[in-house]
């Protein structure tokens, strides 16, 4: 909606596959929202211009793709289809493998189709911060790549060293490969955007019209953290903290990665340029902190309950985003100001909360399932993971 | 055979999806090879050992691939379930989609499988010397990691930066981020040998028994470089080089692949260790040397073809593989006494060869499919890939 307001022609290519996984997981946003067809309906009926939806499968649905690039010749794709949530991609067999048939074969059947059908389309995909490795990245993350000195004195640049925490974030990092594979062997023109956790839920176009309201996941599987924090604070129920909180993380505003991916989306890297990448975050915050600022804001308390993920109990995070800055894109940091929309969504609709999905029931791996029920919110699990191998 | 002539038990797990394959292109081995049931009969009528030979999609039969280690309960797992040429991964769209599914669900398969089976199976896996980059390491291959410095200045230990040159070899790097993943998430215990080039036919138990031949590739997708080069020479045809031939590649004989993968199988990480790998190489060369040294043995002729291949036209190599000599692995290097095995199998079965399918038919590009077929075999290319950029 953010493209289509700024002018752009929008088609929306989907398989509604997080509605599925909603059914299969017994969950529903916590926001009423509508169908694609009454959505793309109502923003015609209120701003005059039309959004195309074509229910399809990136994944699978490979000749269609390549009739739909030539058809249309798109200068860009914003590549979304993918599985999102690293607790869901690590919920069981079924879904790790459901993650990363997905998610590869989106991506690859995203760049075949491209050069299949030889329309120049650059690819815009949403990344993640975590392809850098919390808490093994020594904190300090930049633009995507990194200098090094290869055995025999070579200085090369490359992609920083992939070490992702779940299997969601490994897709990504695989993700990235495959870019650097065919924009070095075809020339394909990609941005990736390395994005921080988002929260906030609606942006100016979607509070045109009550249709249009976004989805507001609060889940153990989708729901991340800050908005977490706060339907627990509209439920008047203590805020969870996984492990000591001291997990340090990237945000950004729903808002403002609107505008990244536009500014992306206008600003394509030239012909014979490497795979660009950007950090589409604003700020860098422990998650502790988050939580006793939502206290402090609410009066809830806070509950420390053990870590079902396999990380770093501490880490430290400092991110550059100069090429967004760079791009006239300043996001807006956290805010208690903005804090009072996903506050009103929260408890304009408390009774739709379904309070038992709150607590995450993904593992990481058998020792955190076993310490995780065992001593079911104890307190604090001092079990930090292995970062990598400090010389 | 290698495996259980040392004594293992040994199934088989195979789709035979390599013979469907030999069915899409209209190829076949040059040599007669048997079906895997009359193979498996053969070997126990010659040694009095059984092999088990099941037929199982290890991409797509999860449960019975979850069922099956928890019956058999096996040391190791030795993962070769993939689609093993660069060639044929680059054909088209169709070809680079199966490439990319094919083996990263096998591999993420196998690793789930595992895990969920509960029981502690060492994978040894068949990588490639492809996932360094030819012509962009500096030449310098060490085993698997090398050190850098992050931006903050923490010292690392990370995986050689992958840098492959076609789809399958991406493969393989992908497949080497998953074994990190599920390595430091659930411990899983994983050898990666990254391969050269093999030559040769017949280990020693294949030549117990006729019915025992190995498969034996010529054609421009799945024949490996030196065994092509004694198949022209057979027929008296010019051998065929692509662009200067001033590529370096790492070789080994197939007889040593097979004490290498028995190496790893007896010599698993303990608990804990990260991912082992080895460099599976005996020696390099380059392909022209190799081209001349076939010459000058067999009297034929030597034609330049333009580069199919998207690659840098010289490329040093220089490859580590202390660790299998500390093993007590010492692979035997190119020798024209070993040569007469496969000039006996070319000569032998020459009358079975289709020479259409020997010059080359997968483009890398579009600018290698236009280059390659405007001047067809008229003489060197000229254009060199891209190497990464040199600061």
């Amino acid at each position: 909606m953010h493209l289509s307001d700024q002018g752009h022609d929008v088609i929306i290519v989907d398989n509604l596959s997080r509605r599925n996984i909603d059914n299969e997981l017994g969950a529903q946003s916590l926001t009423p929202i509508q169908t694609p067809q009454t959505r793309v309906k109502a923003w015609e009926e209120v701003t005059g211009k039309k959004i195309e939806f074509i229910n399809l499968d990136v994944a699978k649905d490979f000749d269609l793709l390549v009739q739909l690039f030539k058809q249309e010749k798109p200068d860009a794709v914003v590549h979304f289809a993918e599985q999102r949530a690293a607790p869901y991609s690590m919920k069981g067999a079924r879904q790790k493998r459901y993650t990363v048939d997905n998610n590869i074969s989106g991506t690859n059947n995203v760049c075949c189709a491209i050069i299949e059908s030889g329309v120049d389309i650059h690819v815009v995909h949403l990344g993640t911060m975590g392809v850098y490795g919390y808490g093994n990245s020594g904190g300090d993350i930049p633009e995507g790549y990194i200098d090094v000195i290869l055995p025999g004195g070579r200085e090369r640049n490359i992609l920083h060293p992939a070490y992702p925490g779940s299997v969601y974030h490994a897709t990504k990092c695989l993700d990235a490969l495959l870019f650097q594979f065919f924009n070095k062997n075809d020339g394909l023109k990609v941005t990736d955007l390395h994005q921080g956790i988002v929260w906030g839920t609606n942006t100016p176009q979607c509070m045109k019209d009550e249709r249009l309201i976004n989805r507001f996941d609060y889940d153990g599987d989708y729901g991340t953290v800050l908005n977490r924090f706060l339907m627990q604070a509209a439920l008047n129920v203590p805020l969870t903290v996984y492990g000591t909180g001291g997990q340090t993380r990237a945000f950004i505003h729903i808002t403002d990665t609107a505008k990244c991916v536009e500014a992306a989306v206008t600003n394509p890297p030239g012909a014979g340029e490497r795979v660009e990448i950007f950090n589409q975050v604003a700020e860098t915050c422990r998650v502790r902190d988050l939580a006793q600022m939502i206290a402090k804001k609410t009066g809830v308390s806070i509950n420390y309950l053990n870590n079902p993920r396999n990380e770093a109990a501490e880490n430290e995070l400092e991110v550059i985003n100069q090429k967004f800055k760079n791009l006239g894109v300043h996001p807006k940091t956290l805010d208690e100001g903005l804090f009072e929309e996903v506050i009103q969504i929260t408890e304009k609709f408390k009774d739709r909360c379904d309070t038992d999905l709150i607590i995450p029931k993904s593992y990481w791996n058998k020792n955190r399932a076993s310490t995780c029920t065992e001593k079911e919110s104890l307190g604090i699990e001092s079990v930090s993971s292995e970062p990598l191998p400090v010389k």
